[in-house]
């Protein structure tokens, strides 16, 4: 329990304190679970995809997650000039094509691995990903190197999948 | 692989077609696996803590993670009049402190359980948690019925616990 303390003397602690480095924040990163997703889009920038665990519910009135993209990656031209986004959330069938969109593979080719459907916003959905929800990105925020997105959720597909990959401790594990 | 898609017309399917049900949209999200971490602050408005999943990395540079908050839950007046927050993820001997923090305990009384100690942000931390991320709130963003808290990151503890959890299908899973 947290007794005795200064409200005005701590908020300024905090406000004074410097931030940790990159690196340590790498490592704490590396140690927070996070569901593996592909994230993809399509329209008039063309199809784009990547592998991340940086999705979130935000609220369900409406329902909206969000997605955070590095500017200064390859998918981020697309996804900055497209408004159609799907997350599709992958299994251990999947641990190959989430290399392939999280690695250097050219954008052209990442999706001649899988098994894709144009979803109701026009993005690649990814057929037998045990979860996807196919939205349209309604709103950007730029936070240091990356972008928030905000997404509406235009349909959700759940499948009876026995696993879910999630990203932990620099591996996959897998949750039924 | 998907072909002979018409980008305009796809961008125009993608921007009329409804938004899937609220039940729908949760009913998707309990099947995204999340870190159980609780989330802390304290400051002029007084200590508050909650249970969540929607906490995600947002950038290196700055060090920078966000938190979802219901704005309409007890705990969003302390975090909305803060600057302090303390994320800190759980495993599976915090099980019954997690409940605490996610369930109808008043607030003043959630902070008799489990030990705390107070972090450089001035946020109550959680002493054995397995990871914890001591912040402070630097931007807010409404979106529907919730708060985006975007916090930098001060200070990282990681302890060499074996096992932090996960929420997924509506029950917790522990990660070694």
């Amino acid at each position: 329990m947290t007794t005795n303390m200064s409200p005005e003397l701590e908020e300024t602690q905090g406000n004074d304190h410097p931030l940790v480095s990159r690196e340590a924040f790498r490592d704490g990163m590396a140690h927070l679970p996070g569901a593996v997703n592909i994230i993809t889009t399509d329209g008039v920038a063309g199809q784009a995809g990547f592998t991340a665990t940086a999705v979130c519910a935000v609220s369900d009135t409406p329902p909206t997650l969000l997605v955070c993209l590095n500017r200064n990656s390859s998918a981020a031209p697309s996804f900055t000039a497209n408004t159609a986004l799907c997350v599709n959330t992958v299994g251990p069938e999947h641990r190959e094509l989430a290399m392939v969109f999280g690695g250097k593979t050219p954008m052209s080719d990442r999706f001649a691995t899988g098994h894709w459907q144009q979803g109701v916003s026009s993005a690649p959905c990814l057929q037998d990903a045990p979860l996807s929800f196919d939205c349209r990105i309604i709103a950007r925020n730029s936070v240091g190197t990356h972008d928030v997105l905000f997404c509406e959720v235009l349909d959700i597909k759940r499948r009876q999948s026995p696993e879910v990959s999630v990203y932990f401790a620099r591996r996959f594990h897998d949750l039924a």
